[in-house]
């Protein structure tokens, strides 16, 4: 394998020839997924920063990498000997990406890249920062693609099918819905590419991107026609079937720019320019009429159905029995393997790849497991404090009594997607870690005990998570909570506990159906980190002279652990909201477990 | 005086004759302030409805009135009897203005109004929702003002002017500032309509409105000049050459519209077509560009300077010393009134008006008190419900021992304004009230405590205030916090606390300097009414690793109801939150009071 500035050199050769003076890499396939196939981590490639997300910008004598708070660490690490630039994304003094071309970049220069790999919307912005400059853009040619020599193929798994007992909704009754919202929009044409989307709308999974069951495809409706643009040899027979049952054609994945110029000739057309990717953009009729905004699909796949959120129970059932039975691994072997007798043994020393080996195993004894809704993270000590920690052979450390170890893992489940996280009290732990690890315990307990009137987005609800941090002087750089797909991204909009309120997207109000997380955290750098994340399904409660109030329902089953929690900082209100979620994690999981687990539950569950 | 009826006959009989179908009557002077002087007093005129936001529309056939939840109960009482509708602002089913005359109204019909009195923002709402309707407008003539015979002159008083050692920043300085701001943002011309911004940027201060020391003018900047209109009988000849010194032009009030169409030719003008008025900006030359935004003398007042901060501390001693004094006498008065001896002695009554005008004498004796800030709210058992009450010949009622009395006031010093609610016990208090005096002040102290990591907007922290309300399945049906200008409007913006986010409103950080109220209730109708404020001055406190952390000082300086609170309501968190803010307000008063009122305010503030 090449190192990183041979591949920025044989880059740069290719950008002289072109006349390009940068050339901008995104984590990206052609569709805005968050985790990408293998065939698509060019960013990966280049620079070798592994984390989810990230975008490097090749300039002819210089090279940075912009990411974000959840991975500022470990891309120091990982950039670390290279000549590539860290940029902090929204730290102080650290330009964003179109005021660094601006200032970088002469009057008249071209930027390259591949235009199915950015979005239309990333490049107006440059446009729109760089304005009087005079940038241009080669977006038609893959220069990475010459780099990377041992590049693999592009992914073609087999589709699945999504009973609809699971979805709880057909997909003739999804397409109809998408069209009545289309016409409220008028909207002759809708164009949709995000993955999540199409699979969502057709009750289809496939196996094209790594930790999210979707398949690689393009989706443009009307109301007479629906194609959907894939690699066709996806397709099993008895799907294509389906699809034609529901009047849905289907052409080639490569296809969908020569459609989109041939259909939306002179037509009113719904897309969203913040998430379609510039190539697509381009293939456009000058003619046609944009009406740019979020697809409707995102608001509709939010909000489960009732079948949808019955399955989700159940996911996180088998997921609560095989993530606590882990944690009691975990604890009594970390104390075994630190007992004299063990000590000895290196053969059976625990390490963070082999905890989450371990886990991964516990998971898959469940029926419904299907595979890990993203690279798990289990970080032992000063790892913790790396937000997106992935452990890799090198990185990899023996897990001790002593201290605490973070796990923030999830699955699919043929019933649901589950991501938790618990923080794990292995032998002694210091009392500054128990502190913290309660003080977060605290916000983790409030938002997820909030009832709030309907009309509350997740921007509003932030604070309760952050209040009692704040207070102890700490904060955390990331939000306090995602949406979380059915059998799809673990990842996923509108909604989210975000304190940021940003002006250019609509804060969603929480609507019952939605799930999302409540995970709030703290990092020491080089010391330790603490999360605690529950999944929560949004309800409605009761309905008064107030208003109609909501709340939010637990989904993971899993117990916080005793042994990191100092009682004498809670409320009596904090206490009780605690022995309760236990008490009912010790109920719901307690007729699948042995005995011996059982026993060990019980007492992990007791009351403070 | 006529009757309502008789005034809507004689409005509908000039609008036939101008061929009519929609005549508007908002509550407003020139200038869009939240209180107007009596000669602007149309909408009060002609509907009965004394509140302080509304707006009437007539038909020919029927008429309508909007106020927001401040005023349900209120103008549904001053409007009983007449034949006008009253429409509860943003309540389900309730139609905008816009969509009500987009209803009602046929096409090409014209809707009659004050063009002055309207802001063009609200015009231009109405045309995007008529579209196709066709509708126009005629802004030319006051029509209430042929009906309003025994209309009163518009107001003229002199201007005065705020020591600059107050205002903490010379008027020099701040023009500079403004001019910096224009250039920023390539305005050639800033034109400024709303009252407090003009007296805030000259440091003057008036009597033209009332509750508001504010003189009626308008202003326009550019680069070179910077002209002043007002009627010029109101500037004495001191300030008229202080002007004169500073490069301020003076001009007729009157002549605004000429100025505007003579300087603003071909220019870039800064306007805020939100808040301008549509004759004004019907002014503007046809080939001027507008830059539409907030005027930025908004922010730049928002944020106090440190003198302005100390002054306010300083105001809010001498308040604190008088709403203290008010208190003890209220309590004490009526526990005796209620005795033996003195139920025999009618004269001695105390109602909801006397007990107002009783703390009118009270802030009267402080040094530095000039009046009220606002109409004052003394509102006794089921009258507390009514969210902005304010006591009549018609409505007063006799205060009583039993229940409790909403007192929400407020006075301009020389040294600030204030504004401050207390919920007084007197007598006998229900259980139930005490609950939710206690359910309302643990939101009140929760949010006052908040620290928080700057970047922090007031939407993500209302819900601080709020929660332990939901939690109990009440809410508020009003903001939670606003602005409070220094010696001007009670009420600006641009930072507030309140969960909607509105996506045509920047959320405004809060800053260093801002003041802004701390005010969460419950109200149940025809029962009794709930409310604790504080003024709070946000502030810069420590700085680490994990951000600016900000926190929120105390300004109003007065004992919350021992009374009425339930001690076994509050965490040990709260508790000590209370007992501290006590034991403050007894060290910042007890120094101005009598040996008798400071041995009452030592157990009035005693620990619980």
């Amino acid at each position: 394998m090449r190192n990183v500035e041979d591949k920025l050199d044989a880059l740069r050769r290719l950008m002289a020839e072109r006349n390009l003076s940068a050339y901008i890499i995104p984590t990206g396939d052609f569709h805005g997924s968050e985790y990408v196939g293998d065939y698509f981590k060019e960013r990966e490639y280049m620079s070798g920063f592994t984390g989810s997300a990230g975008t490097l910008i090749v300039l002819s004598e210089e090279a940075a990498l912009w990411t974000d708070g959840r991975y500022f660490i470990q891309a120091a690490d990982q950039l670390a000997g290279s000549s590539i630039l860290l940029m902090k994304s929204g730290q102080p003094g650290v330009p964003a990406i179109e005021a660094y071309l601006c200032d970088k970049l002469e009057a008249g220069s071209v930027i390259g890249f591949d235009g199915r790999t950015v979005t239309a919307g990333f490049v107006r912005k440059i446009t729109e920062k760089t304005g009087a400059k005079q940038i241009t853009f080669a977006g038609d040619e893959d220069l990475v693609d010459h780099v990377w020599t041992d590049r693999p193929a592009i992914s073609t798994e087999p589709v699945w099918e999504l009973d609809a007992a699971y979805a709880g909704r057909s997909r003739e009754d999804k397409l109809a819905a998408v069209r009545d919202r289309m016409r409220e929009k008028q909207a002759d044409v809708l164009l949709m590419t995000a993955l999540d989307e199409i699979a969502w709308l057709l009750n289809l999974r496939g196996n094209d991107v790594k930790y999210t069951p979707v398949f690689l495809a393009y989706m443009l409706m009307t109301q007479e026609r629906a194609i959907l643009c894939v690699h066709e040899q996806i397709l099993p027979p008895e799907i294509r079937e389906k699809l034609e049952h529901a009047e849905i054609e289907t052409a080639p994945y490569n296809t969908i720019g020569e459609i989109v110029s041939d259909v939306c000739r002179e037509k009113r057309v719904w897309i969203d320019s913040a998430s379609v990717n510039y190539s697509l953009m381009g293939s456009l009729p000058a003619d046609a009429v944009q009406i740019d905004r979020c697809s409707p699909v995102i608001y509709m796949k939010a909000v489960k159905t009732p079948q949808e959120a019955a399955h989700i129970r159940e996911a996180h059932i088998q997921d609560g029995v095989a993530v606590t039975r882990f944690i009691r691994w975990l604890k009594t072997s970390v104390r075994e393997q630190s007992g004299e007798h063990a000590r000895s043994e290196a053969a059976e020393r625990i390490t963070e790849m082999s905890a989450a080996r371990k886990l991964e195993t516990f998971r898959a004894q469940m029926e419904g497991y299907l595979g890990a809704s993203f690279a798990p993270i289990i970080a032992y000590g000063a790892h913790g404090a790396i937000v997106h920690y992935e452990p890799t052979a090198q990185t990899d450390v023996q897990i001790r009594a002593g201290g605490l170890c973070l796990a923030d893992t999830g699955g699919h489940y043929r019933e649901g997607t589950t991501d938790i996280t618990r923080t794990v009290a292995l032998g002694k732990v210091p009392e500054e870690e128990k502190r913290y690890y309660t003080i977060v315990l605290r916000g983790h307990l409030a938002l997820g005990a909030a009832k709030f009137i309907h009309g509350i987005c997740g921007q509003n609800l932030d604070a309760l998570a952050r209040a009692p941090l704040w207070e102890a002087g700490l904060d955390y750089n990331h939000g306090t909570g995602h949406g979380v797909g059915f059998l799809l991204g673990v990842h996923e909009g509108p909604q989210r506990f975000h304190w940021r309120i940003n002006q250019n997207v609509q804060s969603v109000v929480l609507e019952e159906g939605m799930v999302i997380s409540n995970e709030p955290g703290v990092y020491l750098e080089g010391r330790f980190g603490i999360r605690h994340e529950n999944l929560v399904l949004c309800r409605q409660g009761e309905r008064n002279e107030h208003g109609q109030f909501m709340y939010l329902e637990p989904l993971t089953m899993v117990p916080y652990d005793r042994d990191a929690i100092l009682p004498e900082l809670l409320s009596d209100r904090e206490r009780k909201l605690l022995n309760d979620y236990h008490a009912l994690v010790y109920k719901t999981l307690a007729p699948y477990l042995t005995e011996e687990e059982r026993i060990w539950l019980q007492e992990a569950t007791a009351e403070i």
